[in-house]
């Protein structure tokens, strides 16, 4: 459709001004062009009806892992039963397991293509998406190539700093100045960020510091996992760091998030992982909201500790256990890691001159995404003015 | 589909007995006639193939709120915001919330069967349902002729002693005269079972003893909403009344969980009302399974609590939060309540003699139905061998 009208939108939800009821918008050659009343719309133009259901923009998708092959049923199962941490990792758990199905996967990108659009049927239209399951030098780089084979506007990230690969068991330093050394090739591959996983067991701020800011010197920006399992100023560190994003934040505390805020630090909180691994430690919106802090909703997508592709389920419980309005909820699934991901002029909006990314749900109130549980699936989804 | 074998299974569970790994079932007058490998089928009939996909029976969802209009999304974003349960009555929400735009609803038998085939959709096809917001004696007897307006098996419940309306303020012995009188023409429009909701504020067991035992004296059988949101005793209470059911138990303690099994009482565990909340009290499954004491998981499908439709959301928690396996939580939502519901020998089961009700998921392994979060919906969904 090169040019056409959106008419009878219930709700026209454009995210960066005030709702519209009985909505309607133009597309043009991909991008919107006019938003409005449907009794405004210019004559003459072809009509799509949304027969009066909500219409948001495409969802944006701040952190999410779909290049790995299997899935974790196993621990999974395990978990249900009471297995600690270390007793699933004894037994062939953690990410490691998804590193041997993936590094075990003939055809990777059929894999990555099918969680893609998982992530698109779920009204997810532009995403981040890292590496982090090859922890091989050159398994990280080819990942890399099969990170964006979808339909969606993608985001590469290089999360070489994942976990330490067995080659390298008992070197850490190794490892990392392995990755270094192919920090150029990965920004040439299309890496717009590097990550690493902080975390005890995982990788330090000491033994990181050099690869983050090599990454930096090459004009690449710096995504971090921290504090998710245990305060380990984390946050403090994404600070120093000048990262872009300072993800999870489960136990970062007000000096954290102080901090986050003087750096101009955005968090990305992922509350489907917190609840994929049955806890209920959830990070504290409500203190970011209180300084001032703007975040990111993301669902981690991954097949261990959040396994879902939905970002309607993540509003869902920021609303339920963060005390986040659904307005809100919507505003850090789309404007907000819009601008994160540096794409706010085009993304995130039903705006004229943003990207025709655009849901149709169906249901008459926006609130209705937060509200109902577990089949909330868009009636339809559109990327460039384009239905999938 | 009068004579059909179903073939290519990857995973065919029947839960009566052993997963059949590419296993196949032949359908003949919409009924189960025989069960196998896909090798082994008998020559000659019509085929359809299940692609490798996991099959299994239909499932059985034993407490549901189907007759209702309108939703609670006003309530849901107060809740967001930290309002307390009193502040949400007095600005009107709540039961009485409901029960006014069902009153007001025009066509509410269309709503119902929007909501029942929504629980069809989510891979339902057996199910409870139950009167309780029409709250006016003749509005709840109408509300019956309306209860199984879809296409799924339906068992329906009078639930009048749902929360005191305002025609009977201050008059609670009044109501429940008053339903009392109505209940052999409740059994007549086909409710099986009575229910009342036995919670500070609503119903004690002291007002609804003489209604329950009325009930079971005409052959009905009695269900209980009981230790939802405190400890009282209820499940005692359900044991006294040799209930059939005893639903929540949220906060039901062992000496309760021991009363249930000595009287026969199924306990109904509904934890989608308990993260529909917001709340992290899971009712004790292992402590129930600890005692030997087999019970359901539920949705508890309404537009305040529990907004879901989706049992295997409901797997999902049981697996996260209440130390449940796949298996287990499977068992809970197929074979366990069509026992429960009285339809024993006919559903609940991919079983030679069983009506033909099964559900097709996009998956590989049966576990991932519990796995995934947020979008896992059936790939098809079949009643009496017929696909809806």
């Amino acid at each position: 459709m090169t040019e056409i009208a959106v008419v009878h939108c219930g709700q026209l939800v454009p995210v960066s001004g005030p709702i519209v009821e009985d909505g309607a918008f133009v597309i043009r050659g991909g991008k919107v062009d006019w938003v409005g009343k449907t009794d405004e719309v210019p004559k003459g133009l072809e009509e799509f009806d949304a027969q009066g259901m909500v219409v948001t923009p495409g969802l944006v998708d701040a952190h999410t892992h779909t290049v790995f092959a299997g899935n974790r049923l196993d621990e999974f199962e395990w978990r249900s039963k009471g297995a600690t941490y270390q007793e699933i990792a004894e037994n062939g758990g953690g990410i490691r397991s998804t590193m041997n199905a993936t590094r075990d996967c003939e055809d990777l990108k059929t894999q990555v293509k099918k969680h893609q659009l998982r992530l698109v049927r779920n009204g997810t239209t532009t995403f981040e998406t890292k590496t982090g399951y090859g922890l091989k030098p050159e398994l990280e780089l080819q990942h890399l190539e099969v990170a964006d084979a979808g339909v969606a506007t993608v985001k590469k990230t290089f999360l070489g700093a994942h976990a330490l690969p067995p080659e390298f068991e008992g070197n850490l330093e190794g490892y990392i100045n392995a990755l270094i050394e192919i920090l150029p090739e990965a920004k040439k591959l299309g890496a717009s960020a590097v990550d690493a996983f902080i975390e005890a067991g995982y990788f330090t701020p000491e033994v990181t510091r050099l690869y983050l800011q090599t990454a930096k010197k090459l004009g690449m920006e710096v995504h971090l996992h921290v504090d998710q399992l245990g305060p380990q100023k984390g946050a403090q560190f994404a600070a120093e760091m000048k990262a872009t994003t300072a993800d999870h934040l489960e136990y970062t505390d007000e000096e954290g998030i102080r901090a986050l805020f003087v750096a101009g630090v955005t968090p990305v909180l992922l509350p489907a992982s917190v609840y994929g691994l049955g806890k209920t430690k959830y990070p504290d919106a409500k203190a970011m909201m209180k300084a001032g802090l703007p975040f990111c909703l993301a669902t981690d997508y991954n097949p261990g500790s959040s396994p879902t592709p939905s970002l309607p389920f993540v509003m869902g419980l920021a609303c339920r256990y963060m005390g986040m309005t659904p307005a809100q909820a919507l505003v850090a699934c789309t404007s907000i890691p819009s601008q994160t991901l540096g794409l706010g002029d085009r993304k995130g909006s039903i705006s004229p001159g943003f990207d025709a990314d655009f849901v149709i749900w169906p249901y008459k109130d926006y609130r209705e995404i937060a509200y109902w549980i577990g089949d909330v699936m868009p009636e339809r989804v559109a990327i460039a003015g384009e239905f999938i």
